[in-house]
Parts: structure tokens; sequence; C-alpha cells
């Protein structure tokens, strides 16, 4: 008998089907049991009238007739009459994963990985990310991005930066890639719109809640933009589109997360130059932010408060931050050189996202990196680029778990990947 | 006048456009000049009944008039007003972007790679791969598989292997992904199907046309198998959607790489056993493969031919691969320990993706690895996995470059790779 999907029950009513798939949870009572199963396509009640020996967490194969039932999640259950055993646990489950929430220290969440990652509520956080991933390919490339893909292994720090991993290369040394910022500007003196989903390599020794030393950037990158403007405006239209997907096809993960995956996303994400934005901080919440910084983890949250109580927004763009805290390759305002024309997307209180328009002169770049007290060694093949008609341009890094942290409220952006690294965690 | 984009000039016949772009190609005369100009969405020619002052590689802004033309690609071609160069060349151009071919050595076309890659034949390498990219994604998500994101940095070389390059990781010792092997299968037992597009690197000094040092992996692994051969269906079923879409969406792209761009890819690949291939290549072609080697490129190149010769596909599976040439996860063969449930696949003679059955009972795996002599250090997690249920399983992975060079029959594989890593190349 081949096997039938569990999404496809409801078609099956009254019907003999073969599920295979993992016992979630188990009520195994004298005259009749309970098995809540699942499989790639979804979870289904198994309803036993005898006897059943098997345990929370096996894969297993069973034959049984499908029934309507109105009370039923999906509106069916499965009356069960053979079950097989296909692989069982030789040891018993350090954690309990037919509890409705796991409440596990991170600590521990971690620890047991493999396992926790199998609990409903883990699993809706990655079921979530996989739309993401989803999403973000199917907007770049319904406004016509070609995806790239650029090279994690440098010859030299580029962008002028400590927090590089370093490699033994054969008789070389080499270095991760921080962002793939220079290559996919290159690459818009090619295909103009690329975007990237790629790893990333952070050697910064921090030990916060959002801040990991390897995960996944979504970066795109455009040509022929009339300020920094045209990409904030492209990824807003972006992240419209990748949140009407995530509501449609993940409701049911993000349910689990209540208020937390509730999305507040304007069509126009409300703008505000950060010195402003800081008057705005200091005046409404009595709040200064310390002179040694643009905008401290604080003051991204009250940024945050402001945009949810006075405009109904979960995002806002913060623009024009100092020259001075910015890249090398940041274009400088025209007419207030101190500021860049750039921003940072704030989603509830966290930076997301960090664009803006690049310089696309040489003579302009080598001045500002001069000013700026940065050497060319290393980069000399992607300064070389600009010799030959850049056009004006710009792009976008974000971070794709931290969207997913800050959407269902999560304490830690580690819970928003499979297998987190920080300083002190390799592995699983 | 906002901007028009060239894929949209055939709705614009005898109107007014504003386009943005590229100049690929110029012929300036006396009275009338031609200019080729691509932006994002497609290249287009436009004529000037006056003297234009431009250089191949300038990027433009023209404002013209659309006119029908039936001789002109796209059957319209634009009669230019005005003509400003947003940015241009400060130096020569090292290499002819506006001749038919390049014709370069492979050392010139890298080292000149952020120019030679805005050549029309090496821009439809990249979009090509970014279609790859695409209808890999869409292909498993129409097979339930969830993407899924695996960490580069290991804590430990796992897979018993050599090859890893070594990474200092704070005050630890770490090492960079040789593949998502071991966390592809752990999550066989979260999600069941999960895919991966992933960073891969192999620390093996090889000088060959067909391998590099920094890759994109397409991976896949699947649950409740009911042996190796599920996993080549889906393969199968996989590849014939990705070319289909190739084949659809990048036709002007395979039609610059005429023959070679041409697809045989059956509904059912032919699969035949390592050792009976063995035979065939001897008594057909009186090759014998070398002892020493489960089969060589010479015998893989062979078993290409056999496959286009007789079967008319550019695609052929070989299977049951002996034991002692598999990585330890690799589940024997029940009647047969010698020889390995798994395959590799042959793409028009070169090997194109690994994949098979795994073993999932914790016993078997520990013993195997004594067998094999391979110590479980560091690999701690990836055991303690097993002892919990996990399903019958495997899957595969697939060099996406390689696909992209069999595909256009490049001399190396590096020309399918943006900007490619190898022993001594890293930039740029």
């Amino acid at each position: 008998m081949d096997r039938s999907l569990i999404k496809d029950a409801k078609q099956n009513i009254d019907k003999s089907v073969n599920i295979m798939g993992r016992v979630m949870n188990a009520r195994l009572l004298s005259n009749v049991s309970f098995l809540q199963v699942q499989d790639y396509t979804g979870t289904i009640q198994t309803v036993w009238e005898k006897p059943v020996e098997v345990k929370v967490g096996d894969a297993i194969e069973i034959i049984g007739t499908v029934r309507a039932d109105e009370r039923a999640k999906g509106g069916c259950e499965i009356l069960g009459q053979e079950i097989k055993v296909l692989s069982t646990s030789i040891e018993e489950l350090p954690i309990d994963l037919a509890k409705k929430d796991l409440n596990l220290q991170l600590t521990t969440l971690l620890d047991q990985r493999a396992l926790s990652l199998r609990h409903p509520k883990v699993q809706a956080i990655f079921k979530l990310y996989d739309l993401l991933l989803k999403y973000y390919g199917q907007a770049m490339r319904v406004n016509s991005f070609t995806e790239i893909k650029t090279p994690k292994i440098l010859g030299a720090c580029s962008e002028g930066g400590a927090n590089f991993f370093k490699i033994k290369y054969f008789d070389q040394s080499a270095y991760l890639a921080q962002s793939p910022q220079l290559y996919k500007q290159i690459m818009v003196g090619v295909f103009e719109r690329v975007f990237e989903i790629g790893s990333t390599f952070r050697a910064e020794p921090h030990f916060t809640t959002r801040h990991v030393n390897e995960y996944i950037s979504l970066d795109a990158e455009m040509g022929f933009i009339n300020g920094f403007e045209d990409v904030a405006t492209m990824l807003n239209k972006v992240l419209v589109e990748i949140f009407a997907g995530l509501k449609e096809e993940g409701a049911q993960f993000l349910a689990m997360y209540g208020e937390a995956g509730e999305i507040l996303l304007p069509e126009k994400i409300p703008m505000v130059k950060l010195a402003e934005m800081k008057k705005i901080i200091k005046e409404k919440y009595d709040y200064a932010i310390p002179d040694t910084t643009d905008i401290d983890p604080e003051g991204e949250r009250l940024a945050g408060r402001f945009a949810r109580e006075e405009v109904n927004s979960d995002f806002i763009f913060l623009t024009h931050y100092p020259w001075s805290g910015r890249p090398f390759y940041t274009m400088p305002c025209a007419d207030s050189p101190e500021e860049t024309c750039g921003f940072d997307l704030i989603y509830r209180g966290v930076e997301l996202a960090t664009g803006g328009q690049r310089i696309h002169e040489y003579d302009k770049l080598i001045a500002n990196m001069k000013k700026k007290g940065i050497k060319p060694d290393g980069m000399e093949h992607y300064l070389e680029v600009f010799k030959f008609a850049m056009p004006p341009h710009g792009g976008w890094g974000m971070g794709s778990e931290r969207l997913i942290q800050q959407l269902l409220g999560l304490g830690s952006v580690k819970e928003a990947i499979l297998f987190p690294r920080d300083v002190k965690r390799l592995c699983p």
C-alpha cells in the first residue's frame, strides 16, 4: 500500500491510508489511545481502540481509516488499525517534547538542539525561516534582481575592518567574509540589480541576545538610483511582499506566537533623520543617547517605541548617520558632508537592516578612504572597477535570523538559528 | 520623466522613453550611430542620426522614441534624441567587451573578472546560474522540502576527514564545513525533508578543470525512504523540473552556447551498477579503470559516452560503489555488504551529484565507524541523535557550478563561478 500524506487525509475520508511519520504526542489509556503523528506535510490525530505499544518520538508506519471529525484539527482523524514502529528511541528522551512549551534555559535548548528542534513551537520558527528565504528570493526576482553567490574566503581583510576570522589557506593566510559588500557592488556593474543569500562571519566577541558570529545575510544592491531613498523604497516593497507571504503561508506558525507574530508594516515605513530622532527620544522619553555612539541599543528601542506609539508601525527608517561612523564606501550627503546618504531599518526597536547609497566615482572613493585613513591593500580589484563607469548605486544588508527573532519576540537571536555559533559555542 | 525599462519598449512604440543603462557596443559613423544599451531587464539597439560622444562601457541616460523595426531583436529600436553620460571609464578598458567572443586565457578572464563578467556571453553563464538557484528552490518546495541553513564553522573535523580549512576561532580552533552532511541528517529527524543551498569548503590542493576550493552545494535529505532508489528518483524529478525551467526562462542564454546548451535528460535516468559499468567500459571502449580507484575521470567520461550513445541521455546513475571508498554514514547493501546503497550521478562524463541511503540505527553506525577506524571525537552530537528514532533516510549533494559548467561545455568550472577560489587564487 502506497504512502499517503497527512495533508491529503481530508481527501480520503472513509478510505484506508498508510501514514508514515513521528509520534509527537501519545495518550495511552486502557481502552482507547490517541497518537499525534507528524509527517513532512502536517500533523494528524490517530485514535486506537486497542492497546498500542509506542513511545513519543518513535518513527512509525500505520494503516488506518480516515474519518471526518469536526472537533479535530483539519476536520478529520484516523482510526488506527495496524501500527509498525520503524525506529524507536534506545534511551529516554532528555527533554519532554510532548509538553506544550519547552520552557528550557537557552543553554539547554541549544545543547539539546538536535532534539529540541523537534518540538512544534521550535519547528514553527524554522518553518517561518524557510518561508522568509522563499519570499525574499521571490520578491527580489519579481523586481528583476539576479541572484549571485560571492566568495566567503577572502585574500585580505577588506572593508578596512577588524573582526575577521583568519584561515590557514594552503601556504597563505585568508579571511572569512564579513559581508558580500565589495562583490555585490562590483556586480552592479554587471547586472545592475543583484541579491545574495549568504553566510556571513563576524569575529566580534559579543555576549548579547542579538549577536552571533555566523549568520545568513539577505543582501541586495541596485544601480541607477537617484538617492538612498530609492534603496529604502525597494527594501520597503520587498518587506511588504515577504510579510504578506509569511502571513498567508505561515499563519499557523505565527499563531503559535500570539501577539508577537502580528505584523505592523506600513506600505510606506516612516523615515526620520537620526539627529531628529535623538531629539525626539530626549524630549519624549527623557533619554540622552551617549555621545560616544551614533545610537545605542536603548536609543533603538525607544525609536521603535516611538514608531509603534506614534505611527502604528513596527518599522522605522533612521537616516543620515554621521560620516564618522559609516564605512568608507558610504556616500556622504551632498549638502551636509558630515552626514551620509544611508539608513538603518529598526524593527521593533532593533536594527534589522543597514543600507544606503555608495560612492561610485573612483576619485571620490579614494579621497574618502584617505580621509578615513584606510589603506587600499587587498582591495585593489574592488577599487579598479570604479574606473570603469559604475552607475550611482546602493543597497542593503539584512539579518535574516533577526527578522524572525523580532517577528516572534524570541529572547535571543540564537533561537532563530538552527545551530548557532557564539564565542563559546561551536557545537552542535 | 520616469525611467522606462528596456523589456517594456515594445509596449511603448512611437512613444518617448527615458532609458538608463550601459553601452554594450557602439558603431559611431559620420552621419548615423548605433549604440547597444543594456539595463537590468534587457538589451536594445538605439539609433542616433546625429553625432554622439560616448564610449563602450559608459553608464548613460537617454531620451528617445521607440519605433517598430522587424529586423531588430525584440521587434523595436529607439531613435535617440538626448544622451547624458552618467558615468564613464577614466582608463581604457583592458579587455574588448564589444567583441562577440572574449577568447581570453582563463587566467586573464579571472584576473579581469570585474570587467569580463560584463561580457554578454559571460553574463549568460550567471543568468543561467541564477535560474538554477531559482528552480532548485522551487522544485524542492514543490516536493515539500523545508529550506535550512546549517553552520559553516565547525568545532571539529567531522566526517572523519582530512581536507578541512582551519580557522582561528577566538581562543579555539575551528574548521570550515566540507558539506552540510551531518546537520542535514539531524534535520531529517525534525522536518523529514530538508534542502540547503550553501557554501562548501574543500582544502584539497587540486589543479583540475573541475575542482575549486569553495563552491555552492545543492543538498537535500529525506526520510522514510525504501532504499536509495527513492533518493535517486527524487533527484531525477528535481532535475527534470530545473532543466525545464532553464530551457524555458533561459532559452536566450542557452542559445549563446549552441549545441552545448542542449538538454538530454530523460524522465528516468538510466541506472547501472558500477561493477557492471566497469565491464562495459572494458569491453566497449577497451579501457581498464585502475584498481586503485572506484572509478577515475576517464571512466566517468566513458560512462557518460555510453549513456549518450546507447540511451540518448546526458545523465547516468552509477550505483553500488564499494564500501571501502564511501563515507562512514553510507548504508551498506543488505545482501552484499561490500557494496553500498548509493550512487553518483554522471552528467556528460563528470560526477555532478553523490547520494544514497544513510545508516539510521545507532549501533550499526557505531559499528561501521569502528570498522572504518573513524573516531567519534567531535561528532558526539551527531551520533547522539541516532539514539532517538531516526527514520530510514538518504539524500544527495550536487555541485551547482558543475551543473552549469557541463550544461554549457565550459572548459573549467571556474568559468561558472563569479569569483572562484583555487590553491593560488584568493582574489578578486
